[in-house]
This record gives structure tokens, sequence and C-alpha cells, in this order.
């Protein structure tokens, strides 16, 4: 059998050496071999930077998200050839399409997240701009921009689909070229995904690489410039943490690794309510799906110590009905673990359970099958655990990972969230419970100790994504023993594989390095009412002042009578005095910003189509009968859409009264033609 | 001499043992002796944890606020009392108020951020509210929550009263107690530094814990949910990095490393522009200020080659009018380094530096000084070095921590970019040019290795606070060799002490954790209108719903006439149904949100003060003649301020059409009192 390619230096590359076997995880058979013997694997970094990076780097966000969105789209096409492939690692075909779907649908969030959120330009500014001196002649804002190294992507085995494109998407969308280092055990599911990458053509040489067996040497080469996410377990993590050139570069480091996540039931969720039946199904559901070889998988079942037998019962009953055999088949509910060694991993965890807990269902050395041989594949039963003395250690620290629980008691919600922190760290916990007061304190109680929370009830539950699930738009990553990192999250996972960099300067230069107008940089307000021009012609700094235009009480008094909003300090002038901030009366906010519009628009059609929203709207000084009104709006930021003829403007609008003071200023949005129409 | 003490465990301690001996910078004086023996360092954290970390997680973030304004202010009443002991680490007049000064700055910019930026509440709300299901009844939102361990915050020798402020601010605000570990050098300062804190009484007991002396085993005992974060050198940044428990807990860990900084200078800039003064003036002020030993102090002085003779002999001629000497003394500049060693350590630098470049100034040997005794004091001359070569790597690898700097050159932007990237990563970086193309080009290649980067010209020299300021309110830290960190930055070096959860549940639980109204929560909308209820009274999801009022063609074309808005998307029905989104005449947004006013106010004197902003305004559906307009108003968020008898309401507004589409949403911003007046 040959060993799996390896994609570096824009080619498939055939490992020297014979390599590691790999075995269908059901039926033992060999499926492939593994190995990076003759890979210059220091070539392969260097390759990503001189090559890909430059490629990644001269593309947009919205570019990049667009290719995001065409490489989902060709891989959904391919999916049934990852399903049949992912069958042979173990997984149902419910398994398989958690690990491609869910993959799959990590480029689909981001690429529509990089079109929302990010402008369609290569630098990301972030946060306001910051005045640093009273004149106003030395501000402050922050850019990111992509590191110029690779995002060396160390993947576990659980997810050979998942894993690499939940790293891939962020990272891509940043700038940043991957290096994909799948786990041996399933590493053949991630060369057939990167084959079906690389032959669509669709992402630029250079921006993903894959690297099939042991790691060899690669840390040796890494830089401050690169990035290294792993995802596995808290020993791998720890030897790659303190790997000495990640820590001589401070090599940004960041792990997922599995943890012993909670779920707490609620007092109140008593047999016979939708909440205890939730956490019985939820329980068993987390210990089934990939065979309960999930990261975030429930470990620890934490119940109110008077339903214990009442949940044991239950989640025995329902552990009864499922079918463990022949992946492919469709009867079966639970396929095998990925390998023989990691069968013997989890009945040696299972062992040591035992020390402090009781089995109550399951037998690590039987299970029934269906259509498959105990002999030959790596299957196991699902096994509950019962630990009545949650004080001992052996639940806390000892992770099976495999379809194994352990239920313990509590007394007390304090206890319940000592004893959910004795994880030391978790990715993900739950609570089932219909009292919001208790799962308001249960998950302000486990918060520092995750980094996700799920309220599971009765009025979320049917479009509740369950525990398991992390979703790109919601940080993935727990502290301490969870390996303290923090992936996705949207926008969050993209400005990880960014420097953050405070730009000093003065406005008109600020400008210039971000692409947007700020405030005190120069405008041009001489020739064509800027919104007479075109998105082509549209420059950043166009500007128009408009006015005076006086405000009299009648104005004041009829806007009250036309809106209705008849609000006192409008209309009454003892009681607008009586206010303390006004002392008389004062035009309505809307009427100022309503006049202002009045005095910067061009009324003949033209580029600009439509106000499509304000944002950041202060009132800043209050506008009295008689006071004289002028506006300035200038052109502050552009986005051309990609996949449509017009994009937005953003306008920077201030309204100034008589003496030149602010009285309200805010921003414009509207959307604006490319093209002169006529 | 006795030690000096240590404050831990709510009592000052008195190490046993002799202790290292510490002397004056100028005098060689013994000034104290430092030593940790006999302290419990496992026992100061557990004190923390458990006494401190409850004391400040009680309290708001307002009232955390409101505490480092009044010790700013405290200290500032103190602060002579640092000034006299501050020069015997060597440091002038000057120097000292960069180091105590910018200390209490940095407190006083946090309170205020804290009370601007942070809700008056003891959760953290990161990122707007994300729907993860179709029917809108489960959804995600972010929460940071206070980690709760201990911030160990390891101080460089350079800054002892700036170092400690700079990190205690950010954790106090967030709800971590912190404990600080001088370096042992100039320990005795920032061991007056906490006295003055400790004897103010103002902050929770528990909170603020000091350690003089060596660290012991004080990191064998940290957990997931301490932080350590260190300034200092890269050398001892990595011993920490790679301690065993740092990486077991995956403890967050935070370093600022001092960098070879660079400042570049535009081609523009040539002799007889302001540019070229501001550049030699910011260099010697950078090489002389702390006699150098500033992390962000430049280093690398990378200048067009054409201009390499005429900046030498600028430096050169400003470096000699620099007296050194007595730092104490008015007519001296540049006080001592901090200690004899340090004189060492930079002589032995500048020796490896003269491998590849040439001393042009200054002499490491001898220094010509006022009022003090170079055999005693640990004096050294400024130093300028020319290399003429700039792919040398000494000059790019060796630091000398003291006031040192290297004239390089360069003959392209390009190669600008590179040499500077050759420093492996900065905390700080500049350039002086008035070319905006060339600022642009420079700071954008230049900020994947940097933490900050300054533009220095003739716009904004005068309020410029330098290359080598960090500032509370940008980040400080960088990439590689700058040791991988981000503190302050505002709100960020908040966060960076907080765990960000992701919480999912159906909108009301959701609510219940945030304490704010989430579209979808149930809303109260019987008994009195929400504006006639004060602060006191008013609830998160109280709410009104007014309407219909119908907007007529009569209605938009009386508010196109009174405002002056007249864009023919209102006015000309022919070329209105030409535009592309509208198809016929539209109410004007304004309008829509101004008769939306007319149905929620309450017109009499209230509570409610005034409508001092809106935000997230858009326009979603449009509204045309005849369409009928009911607005729902919901107070979401509550926040009183500590120091005035009103706080904001932020309520949300959604107007709906005769259909129930939603035309217009947005966030209302008013002010409310938190007592009924009459």
């Amino acid at each position: 059998m040959t060993a799996l390619h390896s994609y570096v230096g824009g080619r498939w590359q055939t490992p020297t050496g014979e390599g590691i076997p790999l075995h269908d995880a059901a039926t033992g058979e060999e499926i492939a071999r593994v190995s990076t013997a003759g890979i210059d694997l220091a070539a392969a970094l260097e390759y990503g930077r001189r090559v890909g990076g430059p490629a990644l780097r001269e593309l947009t966000f919205h570019q990049r998200a667009a290719l995001l969105k065409a490489l989902a789209s060709h891989l959904r096409e391919h999916r049934e050839e990852l399903y049949a492939l992912s069958a042979r690692t173990g997984a149902t075909l419910g398994d398989s399409r958690f690990d491609v779907d869910g993959g799959i649908g990590v480029l689909f969030a981001y690429s529509s997240r990089g079109r929302r959120e990010l402008p369609n330009d290569t630098v990301y500014v972030d946060g306001p701009v910051e005045p640093l001196g009273k004149g106003g002649t030395f501000v402050g804002q922050h850019v990111c921009t992509p590191l110029r190294g690779v995002a060396i992507q160390i993947n576990a085995f659980n997810f050979p689909v998942w894993g690499p494109l939940e790293k891939l998407a962020p990272a891509f969308l940043a700038g940043m070229p991957s290096l994909i280092k799948p786990a041996e055990q399933t590493a053949y599911l991630t060369e057939r995904l990167v084959r079906l990458i690389v032959d669509s053509g669709l992402l630029p040489e250079g921006t993903v690489q894959l690297v099939c067996g042991p790691p060899g040497d690669l840390l040796d080469y890494v830089t401050g410039q690169d990035l290294v996410a792993f995802t596995g377990s808290a020993a791998t993590a720890r030897k790659l943490r303190s790997h000495p050139v990640i820590v001589r570069e401070a090599v940004r480091f960041t792990a997922e690794a599995d943890s012993l996540n909670c779920s707490i039931l609620g007092p109140d969720a008593r047999p016979g309510t939708p909440e205890f039946d939730l956490y019985v199904k939820q329980l068993v559901a987390e210990m089934t799906v990939k065979a309960g070889q999930k990261c975030t998988a429930i470990r620890r079942a934490l119940v109110p110590a008077e339903l214990m037998d009442d949940v044991a019962a239950a989640v025995r009953d329902r552990l009864a009905k499922v079918t463990v055999g022949d992946p492919a088949r469709e009867d079966v509910r639970m396929g095998a673990l990925a390998s023989l060694d990691q069968r013997e991993e989890v009945r040696r965890a299972v062992k040591a359970l035992r020390g402090a807990a009781t089995l109550i269902f399951g037998d690590p050395d039987h299970v029934e099958l269906v259509g498959a041989d105990a002999d030959r594949g790596a299957f196991v039963s699902p096994m509950l655990l019962r630990c009545d003395d949650p004080d001992r250690t052996e639940p806390h620290e000892v992770e099976a990972f495999g379809p194994v629980s352990t239920l313990m008691p509590f007394t007390s919600t304090e206890q319940a969230i000592e004893l959910a922190a004795r994880g030391r760290g978790s990715l993900a916990g739950s609570v089932v419970t219909a009292d919001t007061e208790f799962a308001r304190e249960v998950v302000l109680g486990l918060a520092p100790w995750h980094g996700r929370l799920l309220v599971l009830d009765r009025d979320d539950a049917k479009e509740s994504t369950g525990h398991g699930s992390p979703l790109p738009n919601l940080v993935h990553g727990g502290p301490g023993r969870a390996g303290g990192g923090e992936e996705m999250g949207g926008l969050r996972g993209v400005l990880h594989h960014m420097q953050r960099t405070a730009v000093q300067a003065d406005p008109k230069t600020l400008s210039a390095v971000t692409g947007r107008w700020v405030a005190g940089a120069p405008r041009r307000t001489e020739g064509v009412h800027p919104f007479r021009k075109s998105l082509a012609e549209l420059r950043v700094g166009d500007a128009v002042t408009a006015g005076p235009r006086t405000v009299t009480l009648e104005d004041i008094d009829h806007f009250a009578e036309f809106t209705g909003d008849t609000f006192y300090a409008h209309t009454d002038e003892e009681a607008a005095k009586a206010n303390p901030l006004f002392g008389g009366i004062v035009a309505h906010g809307y009427l100022v910003v309503s006049l202002a519009a009045g005095l910067f628009v061009a009324p003949e059609p033209g580029p600009v189509l439509a106000n499509y929203g304000l944002e950041n709207l202060r009132f800043l000084t209050p506008v009295k009968p008689g006071d004289e009104l002028t506006v300035t709006l200038t052109a502050k930021q552009i986005t051309p859409r990609a996949n449509a003829d017009y994009g937005e403007v953003r306008w920077d609008a201030d309204v100034t009264n008589q003496t030149g003071e602010s009285v309200a200023k805010y921003d414009v949005l509207t959307l604006v033609a490319k093209e002169q129409t006529s």
C-alpha cells in the first residue's frame, strides 16, 4: 500500500519510506499509510509565506469571501465522496453529515460574514478614532493586517473535514495561508478533502498545503509571524505549547483540548416536564454521536440528588435502544471508535472511573453488533456510570474519549457550580431548566470556566443545535484544561490571524493609511455635489457644506403638531425651563436631522439610490429657536459590493449652529450606483 | 539594612533572611534589601482568590472605575514622595514624571473609560445577539466575566510606578485582584507606591498584593483562572512562558519584551524640513529619556542613504548638548542607568554592535558628569553608532538597553520595510515624513511586526506624545521578539482579564442572563407608560406600543417642502419608479422616525429628560403612501450613573407597517431621572 501524498510546494509529493498503516475502523482493513519522510517541511512553510501569503493579501476581504463561498458550493457538490470515505472512520451517515456538512457550513458562514462585516479592502480598521491631543492634530486608530507567515493547523482525528475547514475559513478570510496537518488516524479523509480543494482550482496557489503524517521537524521552522492552531489532547497541547521554537519566537499558539464538559439539570426539571426529557435525550445524543468522540461531549451529568434515580433509569432505557454496528447501515445508530488503540484508551479510562463510580449501563468488553465483527472493528458499547460521591476526583479528571458519561448528584446551586468548575476549564457546558433565575445563576457562575454554555428548555429545544455543536458565529475554545484557546466566534476568529497595530498620526495621514476619512482630515467641497458622483468617481473626503437654515419657534411648533411629538421640551416654555438640560424650548432632534437632510440632499435622480440607515447619532448641543443650522457631509468610507452594481457609502454628518458648535453628529449610510446611469 | 516588606495576606510581612542589597543608581549607596524568604506565596495567591476577587466582583464596573479615580487623585497628591525616591533609580525629574504621572494618567484614563464604555453592572456583554435559528427561539450572545484567579504582574525595573499601575488599572476594572511583583532593582519605589495605595484604604482588601524579591515558587501555584502579565527581557519571557505549570494549566501569559524598535526617516525629509529636525530631536529624546532604558526606545535609526551624513552630524550635535550627571539636579538632562550591572550589560552590547558598526558619538568607558561620581554611579555616555551595511545581523539582534542607537541607510521603501522587519517584532516604530503615500506604504508594510506605529510630521508634532510613549487608549505590546503580548488599548486590556463565553438560549433566558432585553423576549406593555417611570421603577422589557398612523402622500409632500428634503424618491412618482429599490414614491426615513417619536412619546414632564442619540438605525422596508405605522418601544438596557441623579436608558424601537413587517429598527438613547421629581 502506498503512503498518502502531501500537497506542499505547489504539488502532490510522495513520501519516501513505508509509513504508518491506517485501518478501517469498522473492518480493520488497511486503507492507507502515512509518512512525511522525504517531505521538506521547512520548504513548505517558506512556500506558503512566499507564494500563498502574497497571493492572498492581494485580494480584498470580499474577494476572499467570494472564494470561500465558491469553495463551499464545490465541496457540497462532492460531499457524497466524503461521506463514503467517512464511513471508514467508523462514522454513521449522521456522524458524517455532522463532520462534512458542518465544515461546509463554516465556509458559507465565514463567506457571508466577510461580505457583511468586513470592508471590501485589505486592511481592517478596529475600533474608533481615538483623540490623542486636545487640538485634534494627533489621533490614533487600530488597524489589523494579516500575519506574514503560515497558519499551521494541527487537527484531531475525530473531525477530519470540519476540523480543517473550521480553521481554514477564518485564516483564509484574514489573508493567511494554511498548512493543514491532519491527525494520522483519519488523514485519508482530509487528504480527499484537500484533493477536492486543489482540483477545484478556486483558491490561489500556496494558500492551502497539506502534510499527511507525523509533523517531524515542522515546528523547528516557525517564526513569530506564523501561527499554530491545535485541536487534540491536552497532553499534546502541552508538548506543542512548550516547544522551544514556539516559546522562543512567541508564536501565537491556540489549543482546543477535549475537556470534561458538564450538563446540569435544573431542580425544576422533574420527570414529566419537557426539560427532563430534553436532558435525557441530549445526554444520550452526546454519548452516541461520533461514538462519543467529541471534545465537546458531555462527560459529567450533574443532576439534583433527588432526581438521580429517575435520570439513571431514563438514560438507561434510552441507551438500550441504541443499535451499534456497521456505520454504513441505515439501522445503525452508533458506529465504531476511530481505531482499536482508541478503544483500548477508552477501556483504560472506564476502568479508572470505576474506581469511583458504578457502571450502570454497558460493558467495556462486550457489545451487541449489527453487521459488524467485534474482533476486527473498534466497537464499544455506550457506558453510563453513576458516582454518588461527587467529591471523588476521578469523574472530574479522567476522560474516556468515547460513548461514556458519569452521572453525579448535587444538592444546591452553589455545589453544582463548584462541581462544574472542578473540570478546570471546559469547551462547552449546558443547563437544562425552565427556571430563568436558576439559568442566570448557573450560567454566570460557570462562565469563567467555559467557552460556550447552552441553556436548553422547552422554548428553544426545537431550534437548539445542541450541547456539542460549535457554531461559526460563536467562540469555540475554553480556558484551562480545554486548552485556553479561542477559535471562530465570527470576526474574532479572523482577527486571531492578524496583528493589531495602533497607528498614531495627524488626521490626514491616518486617513491615507486606513483609506477612510477621519475628522480633521482635509475635505474637498469644491466642484460637483458628491451625491452626483458615482462610486467610480467618488473619493473619500468629498464633501458638501450647506446652510444655514434658521430654526424658528414656528418650525418647532409645526413639527410637534405634524408629527405628534409634543414632548414638553418642544412645546411648553415653562416646563422646558425646568428641565435640567435645556433651560427653555428646544428643537426636536428629529427636526434637526430632517432639516440637515433637506440641506445636504441633491434632489434630482443620480447615483445615490437610497439612505438605508444612520449610525452613532448624538445630539451634542440643544438647538434653540432662532439658531442657524449648517451641515457638512463628507464621504467617509466607500464599499463597492462585488455582486451588485452599487455599493455602500458612509458619510460623516456634522450639523453646527451659528457659533460653529456641533449640535449633532452621525453617520449617514447610503447605497450609491457604481456608474452614472445616464 | 532591613529587607523591604511584602504586602500579602492582608498585612505587611517581613521576610526572613538577609536579602539582596539594592543601591542608589547615582551614588552607589545601599538603599534597601529584598527577599521573599519566609513569605508564603501560595497563600498570597489563595488570599487574592478568596478575599480580593469576591470583593471586587461585588462592585459594578462603574464602582470600580470610581475607586480607580479616587486612587489616582490620592496618588497625585503624594507624587512628590514618589519623585524623590525615583531620583535614586537614576531618573531625572523629567524621567520621574514620565513614570509617576504616566502611571497616574493610566488610572484616570481607565476610570473614565470604564464609566463611558462599560455598563454599571458586573457582566460585560460582547457583541450583538446572534440569531441561531430561523424561528427566533434560539439565539446566542457573548458575555465576559472576570477570571476567578489572581493577575500576577511581573514588572520591569525601568518603570517602577507606571509598570504596576498600567497593569493594575485594567485588571481592577475587569474585576481581577492583582499581585504585583516588581523587579528587584527598583522594588523600593514600587513598595512606596503600594504603601500609598494600601494606606489610602480605597481599594477592597485583597485586591492589591505586593511581593518584593525573587518570585521563588510563586508560579508553581498558578491555575488556568490566574493570569501572568510580564514586562522585561526576552530571555525571562521565554523562561516564564515555558514554566511547566503555566504550560500545563494553559495559564494566560502575556509578555512585553524590549525590542529593537526602528524609526524611519522619509526621503522627503531633507535637511531644512521640519521633519528632518523632528527626526533628530525625537531620536535624541528616545536615546536619553530614562537614559535609554525604555523597551520602546529607538535602537535602529533607518534613514535614506543619501541623508546618512546629514543625520549623523545633526544627531551628534544635539547629543553633545546633553548633560549627564546627578539626576536630582535641574541642569542635568540624563541621569544614571539603574545599576552598575546594567552598565556592564550596555557596555557588552555596545562592544558587540561595534563588530558591525562604528561608534560616532560617545564612549562606553568615559562620560563627563555634572555633580556625580562615575566610579560610584551607573553613568554612561549616550552612544550613537553608524552601520553602513544594514545587512549585518548585529544591529538587528543586539540590544543595548541604554542610551544607544545605530544609524543605518536604506535605498528604497521596500528595503526600509524589510530592514524594520528584521527586528522580528517590535513594540513601537515610527516614520517621520510629510509624504502621506510613503507613510501609508511604510505603516501597512510594518504593521504585521508592530504593536504601535507613530507617523510624525509638522502637523502632529506639537501634540505628538512621541515614539516611546505607550498610551492607555492604544494597545501596547508587539509580536515575536517583543513578546507577543497586548496590554491596555482601552477596553481590550480589560477584556484580557475576562473569560469570553458564548451563551446560547431562548431570548427570555438570554435576557435574564445578560440583564438586557433581547428581541423575542417578553415585553410588558400593560400599565403605566414606560416614559412615566423613573429609573428606580423602570424594568428591562417595559414597553409601549402605539399607532397606527397612516402616512399619506400629503404627509410626504408636506415633509419634503417643510424640511427641504425634496429627493426625487419622495416627490417625483415617475423618477421614483425608475429607482431599483423603491418602485414608486416612498416616505422619507426621517419622516418615519419622526412620526414614530410622535407615537411613542409621553408629552407631559416626567422622568425622561432627553433623547440624546440614536444607534443602529436601519430602514428595512420602504414606506409607501397609505401605509399605517405602528411603533413598539421597549426598555433594553438601564444604566444608572453613579454621580448624577439620572442615568441612561436604551430603548429598542421597532416600527412596523400594516402587514406587521418592520420598516425601521433602531435604538433610542435617553436620559432618565433616578426618581420621580414631584
